[in-house]
């Protein structure tokens, strides 16, 4: 796989210079498409298959959907250049994970738009963008979405809208959603509240990975159920200006509440959480995220001193096993992985 | 209290530079004797307590006994003063919490002898050396034991052997116990089955504080049971030669046995706790005492490097309350010791 794809910076969505970004590590939306005249995926040939993902490969390497995309061909990427993709959100675990003729394209070197071809629908067209930005990504996708609908042509029926492989994502097709650190509302408890909350306005609470994951190191993905029966500015709207700073004040007041009730507390776990990162020789992925998170907090609140952002975002992606195999340019087995991310967490912390 | 007593090098137990002192901490001696001509303390009026009081003080003052004692009037110290004694294990916390006159005297600034004055005894004559010790402490405590009898003269029954105020005291009156580091015996488990030898051997192992305390720090003490029909030098012989030996040996060969089968779970153990110790803004007796334990096994193995042994043993004293008290100059409620004993150990452990 292309080195200019995955270059050490890390995408653009980790560096956490967005706007909110105390709180908001990144904002996506997706769109669900299918292109008209072919057979939805559950019913397509392995030709049909061929032949959608050949029109979108050559398409976006004419230049005709976006500037500057590289493809992936992910049937015939290997287990570690796909889990790769995955932990940097680029493609799904599905995807990864599936069968037959599928592919990627994606923006490089900001990776922030990203096409996936015979996933579940034709299309799944992402736009993922640092910090709270979900205005600004709806405008780079509504263009993207523009250019393939002028170039490709899509499956959409005047009453229900874009036609979706699955009937949740039919309408709209699209899902927005963001990434959330919250180690705040995570500490007082009050975490809850807002699963409750998100669940009545009909919004999905996961983890760092999407369905299925824990909200590992802190970390929550909150998205829209939604598709049907609204527009794509009014879900847009609902989500930026009603529900999440909603969310954004509680983690604020529930950091600063920690901070006036239980100072001590944070620091010493932050500082604790530190001292292991820098110490341990042996460490999981779950720990790290953990560990990670806590020091996290640390920084935001300024009680820990002496550690870049940065640095946590880029650890968040880096410990993660495919990341950590690329980093050590190698293929390891589990307990290979915690001594070597044991060592990167040691040296990127000492500023290595 | 006099600050020639309790300076700032510690007693000389705690140094660990006596024989097999990577296993064997310290070694204590001590005696049971009452003064013939005085009611045992359990029919003593007010009035014989304050005369055995005086008569051994002034024996001890006048250099009688044993060169450059001090004398502790234990009735009239501070709460905080007796607790000061109790963790450098010079008086017992039954003595400490005791009612009625009563004293210690103890060797400056050594603190090799002690002798408390109306405990459950009249006199208890303590003998503590650094490291496996105990043939030179019975020496010791025999010139000191002649001593005392030739001055004062001793409740003795030609049948029953010295006369003490509990029955398993009685015949030699004397206790030899060890203070250990098993972290090895600790991790594999194996401290099970040390326990049970012991027991069946008629040994009682214990925690850091004697009887009813944990084994905290993976900290025992393994002292004797059998006063009455054993002489002295069986008591030791038995002890020195026969029963540690092997302890020592299943300790090493444990500790040896991890570092070849799990060395990096003990590098990552002992650096961890490391860097909890160099990180924690609070931190509990019992959290200290672990983590100065798994590093103390670090140093030993040889995995851990830039901590000298001198300065973890130094910390297992340093961090019990009335210690760290004394470091910090002033009385502390249990969460103001927290976080001084967090401070003093990232400051000990950066070499301040």
């Amino acid at each position: 796989m292309s080195d200019e794809l995955l270059g050490v910076d890390g995408p653009e969505w980790l560096r956490a210079d967005g706007a909110d970004s105390d709180v908001v590590m990144s904002s996506r939306v997706r769109l669900a498409r299918n292109i008209a005249g072919f057979p939805f995926l559950s019913k397509a040939s392995d030709d049909d298959r061929r032949q959608t993902l050949e029109l979108v490969r050559d398409r976006v390497l004419s230049g005709g959907i976006s500037e500057g995309m590289l493809w992936v061909d992910v049937a015939e990427s290997s287990e570690d250049e796909r889990h790769l993709l995955v932990e940097r959100h680029l493609i799904s675990r599905q995807h990864a994970k599936g069968s037959g003729a599928r592919g990627a394209a994606i923006s490089a070197p900001d990776e922030r738009l990203s096409i996936m071809v015979n996933e579940e629908d034709h299309l799944r067209i992402q736009v993922m963008r640092s910090g709270l930005a979900v205005a600004e990504a709806m405008t780079q996708i509504d263009q993207v979405d523009d250019a393939i609908e002028g170039q490709i042509g899509y499956a959409f029926s005047p009453r229900f809208g874009y036609l979706t492989a699955c009937p949740t994502n039919v309408g709209t097709g699209m899902r927005v959603s963001v990434m959330l650190h919250l180690p705040g509302l995570r500490m007082t408890g009050e975490i809850e509240k807002v699963r409750r909350a998100a669940k009545s306005l009909n919004l999905a609470v996961r983890g760092f990975y999407g369905e299925g994951s824990e909200a590992s190191g802190d970390l929550f993905q909150i998205s829209n159920q939604t598709t049907l029966g609204k527009t794509e500015r009014r879900i847009v709207r609902d989500f930026e200006s009603t529900i999440l700073p909603k969310v954004l004040d509680y983690e604020r007041k529930s950091r600063h509440a920690l901070l006036t009730r239980s100072r001590l507390k944070v620091v010493d776990r932050s500082h604790r959480a530190l001292g292991i990162l820098q110490s341990a020789r042996l460490m999981t992925a779950e720990e790290a995220l953990k560990l990670i998170s806590r020091v996290r907090l640390g920084v935001l609140l300024g009680v820990v001193e002496g550690v870049e952002l940065s640095t946590l975002n880029r650890l968040i992606l880096l410990t993660q096993p495919a990341h950590l195999q690329r980093a050590v340019k190698s293929t390891l087995n589990q307990a290979q992985r915690r001594i070597a991310r044991a060592d990167l967490c040691r040296d990127r912390l000492a500023g290595k």
